[in-house]
């Protein structure tokens, strides 16, 4: 890609701080400038080299090329709209979050012609947040999607796609609902299972976390992410969360009566159907 | 631990034949006989050196020191009562499921005050299952609960308690209704769960799999594990399992109606609950 001599990071956390690390260690950003609520974050993410320079108010960022948003998913657009009086036209406006339908359509209203919007969410991440927690190989061999609409500009597209190949990523294009559709089932319902496992388990009282294995270990480290950015992200795409969570209980319940009427022929059916599904899925790595 | 001669593993799967597999390599047994249904896996075994010899008539077994049983836990009695016939006064009987109540009641009540039983549960393993599948440092680190009762032989426990030191787990007793309760949360319920996620998926035709990234690979993991080891053990601890998962489907409803709500503070109220309880576990591991 031509290299982009200025770009804004807004929100310089896992996400916005491993895109600006492997940007430049890729060659592919001049000056990176942050911009964040907190300005410790934003003084590690000075010290680790991650950005440049940092600004809190908006009015000091001074002319840029690209801006990233990455910030929990509700805050996109409020984020653009501080940014907006002092953004050159031209200025390419692109983001990072998990849902993609409502803060596609938020930004496009907000946005006029001049300011072209790409839509783009990175499938990497753990459960760890900041700038402390960047890492320039965060998105190498992962998928991005990006989700243009009749209005992307293609050019902006372009820079965006280059981008993230850039940084490692198998980049694509999908439909936002479609993407939304998808993400609630691989990763949004999962984080809300995993929040209300490790929940249920602390609201029992149960004395049993240090008899868990590698199978508590697995199914409750996402309840260590962030509660705002989820909170964020289960609010942003409601519709397609209650229903992949409606469809789990359903199955659930299955199980929970087969087990309940001891009718071990029903229970090894729905059993033996989940773990052919699960190796149809390709992963079977242990 | 004094060397155990002759031992005979009753299922040379994952947990049996990497037990074997840990003990000679620690140099604790001497012959070791394998017992199962399939010829297939028992070739395995021999060929891999899991077993010196296996046997599909228990008539053809010969003295026996020891005698563990690592079959799918509803076959554990089914399994010592084949061997009875067989065995001399004195022989040793242990197993290694995931449930002890039950099976520790069964064979009790099964074997004559000549023949010992130790109740055992190594908790290790993956959703990878048979010979081939052993490794002979699984149990390393690993925790591994015995449930004596007042009738357990104090010369067994110790035994039981040498072996699995001997292959490097952390040796506690406790009781084995607390355990299955314990279970029930940090192993049970979380296959229950990655069962009934991957199977309601597959039920709803979503094509949703290929956008799955690390939170989808963990939750699911373990709904590759073998269907039959886990209808029993879903069996045998059926009420602490109706239990936990009543809880867990209780939380995530919570969840569920704060998302349907639009109640951003509560929603972030349970994420908040659940990630400072996953903290506190202790493990923050990525």
């Amino acid at each position: 890609m031509a290299r982009v001599e200025r770009v804004a990071i807004v929100g310089v956390g896992l996400i916005g701080g491993s895109l600006a690390l492997a940007a430049r260690a890729a060659g592919l950003v001049g000056e990176v400038v942050g911009i964040g609520r907190s300005e410790a974050n934003l003084a590690v993410a000075r010290q680790r080299g991650i950005i440049d320079r940092s600004v809190r108010d908006p009015a000091d960022l001074g002319p840029v090329d690209l801006v990233v948003l990455a910030v929990p998913v509700r805050s996109t657009a409020a984020a653009a709209r501080a940014l907006l009086p002092h953004l050159r036209p031209g200025t390419l406006l692109t983001d990072a979050g998990s849902v993609k339908a409502t803060v596609v359509a938020e930004m496009e209203a907000l946005l006029s012609p001049g300011l072209p919007f790409v839509g783009a969410h990175p499938i990497a991440g753990s459960e760890q947040a900041g700038a402390a927690a960047a890492r320039a190989d965060l998105f190498q061999g992962a998928r991005c999607i990006l989700t243009p609409t009749p209005r992307t500009d293609a050019a902006a597209l372009r820079t965006v796609r280059e981008l993230w190949e850039g940084v490692g990523a198998r980049v694509d294009d999908m439909d936002a609902v479609a993407h939304d559709a998808a993400l609630a089932w691989v990763s949004h319902l999962p984080h809300a299972i995993a929040y209300a496992l490790v929940g249920a388990l602390a609201r029992s009282g149960a004395e049993a976390v240090a008899l868990g294995g590698a199978s508590w270990r697995d199914a409750t480290r996402v309840a260590a992410s962030p509660p705002e950015l989820w909170r964020d992200i289960f609010l942003a795409n409601r519709d397609a969360v209650l229903a992949a969570t409606d469809a789990f209980a359903a199955e659930l319940a299955r199980l929970r009566a087969a087990v309940a009427g001891g009718d071990g022929a029903a229970l090894e059916a729905l059993l033996t159907h989940a773990t052919a599904a699960r190796r149809r899925g390709g992963d079977d790595r242990p």
